[in-house]
């Protein structure tokens, strides 16, 4: 029930972080909503439609349409006011990455799938809404060159795997994957730290 | 029969107007056909991949690909004198709009969907198409930005849904959509009508 | 057997291709794996989306993950000397192109659909993992422009269903399919051939 909610609330920050970047691209109305909702739901449909889970989990469950709808008018409203708000936006945003894991690493177990693709199912779910919103933004995708996102997901994946097979309870291994994958992130943007460079400078 | 017809004459004018689009990115005839392709039945493709509906429509309908390879092959013949069909071409690329969205709707009742999501999977059915068209020619989305296109399609949607709670019979809710979708489409066009902005001048 | 390893080469090659391309755009590690990821499965991902054989191919067989993990250390550790190996390269891409083909014909016969769309899953399954990784890295994709890949595909895959006709043992039909694409992308290269461009200079 928790769980099920701070989900919503995940949603409702990630679709925020979408109608920023489809305003900055200076899209209407129409354009705001889709890129909001593919950031929010994005990563979840490719993971439900590279497994066969479908129709995808939104269209059996209207909350996550609602909340979507709601962060979209929030924001448009509160545009000039989004910025005093910056910090919880990017809490709710890192507690949805922790909350998107675990359900994608539960859907692939779900499905019997090994646990490295359960891992990246998670990864998948937690950050591929970004990627998908960057394209259709006509960007190259921002995880793919420096931020730290999906390397939270993988070690939070990693941590499930490593907690259920020393026989922690359900309840203690998603407390864990999530304050992992929330850590990691804080962490990192605190430090501003990046993936090792392979290029010279 | 006759709407089987509109649905291939639509087909038709979306594979134009995707020819059109990758000729002006100077793409050779490989990626005129794909581009036409995906202009056709890319939104009603991954309509079917949401839902689950697989193999998808095309693979078990061949008139679709035929209809392609025909709008390919007449609009690279006759490229110099498709301006003078300009028109005829817009009519059959709205009365698509229409067909597509009807198809769109009723598949999501096929599924049991809710009503809000018959009506997205409409839109989709007949707008999504050139989402992917512009992505794979590197473009933001035109209908993100500009183009009153969705719209039409949802408040078609929603005629739909208000004429088959009202009772009418099937045929005259299709007739009803269609002529909705089609007359805003025209309208919107003729007096240039955009979505309200939200940004300062 | 045999087949397999070729799969498993060809996968290991496309990959390396897809490291080049990532590396050129400036990625991250964890951008350049998604990118060899993506251009060394993409294209059979989506056969198997699109035809809904879920869970896709690569979950349920992790031989095709480590070759892909195998090719990004490989050509990142070795990334100054792969100038080289240019040569075996190609031909291990090469291999591929033709090894994959088939593997789209055959999933499209298994599913009885029309030899005209088992020929276009072979070309998808072949070529389309450079177009999403191309999409990904915000190009159009190369092969809508000007390479003859996609060509040697449905050239090879016509091919099959001829020898097919002809009554030939399936092992025949395997490698005179598998020659005829790998023959046509090598004499494509070497003499530098186009599709006919219908632009006027």
């Amino acid at each position: 029930m928790l769980f099920y909610a701070l989900d919503i609330i995940g949603t409702f920050a990630f679709a925020i972080s979408g109608v920023l970047i489809a305003m900055q691209k200076r899209m209407d109305p129409f354009g705001i909503f889709i890129i909001a909702f593919v950031t929010a739901v994005g990563g979840g449909t490719l993971r439900d439609v590279l497994i066969g889970k479908t129709p995808v989990g939104w269209m059996n469950d209207l909350n996550y349409v609602y909340a979507i709808g709601a962060a979209v008018i929030f924001s448009i409203v509160l545009r000039k006011k989004l910025n005093r708000l910056r910090t919880s936006l990017f809490l709710f945003d890192t507690i949805g990455l922790g909350v998107f894991t675990i359900i994608g690493v539960e859907v692939g177990i779900s499905k019997d799938l090994n646990p490295l693709i359960c891992i990246a199912l998670g990864t998948m779910s937690a950050s591929f809404g970004g990627v998908i919103r960057d394209i259709l933004c006509n960007e190259i995708p921002v995880i793919f060159r420096k931020e730290i996102y999906a390397t939270a997901c993988i070690l939070g994946g990693i941590t499930f795997f490593v907690l259920k097979y020393a026989g922690l309870p359900e309840d203690l291994i998603y407390i864990f994957t999530a304050l992992m994958v929330i850590s990691i992130r804080l962490i990192v943007v605190k430090f501003r730290i990046q993936l090792p460079t392979i290029y010279h400078k």
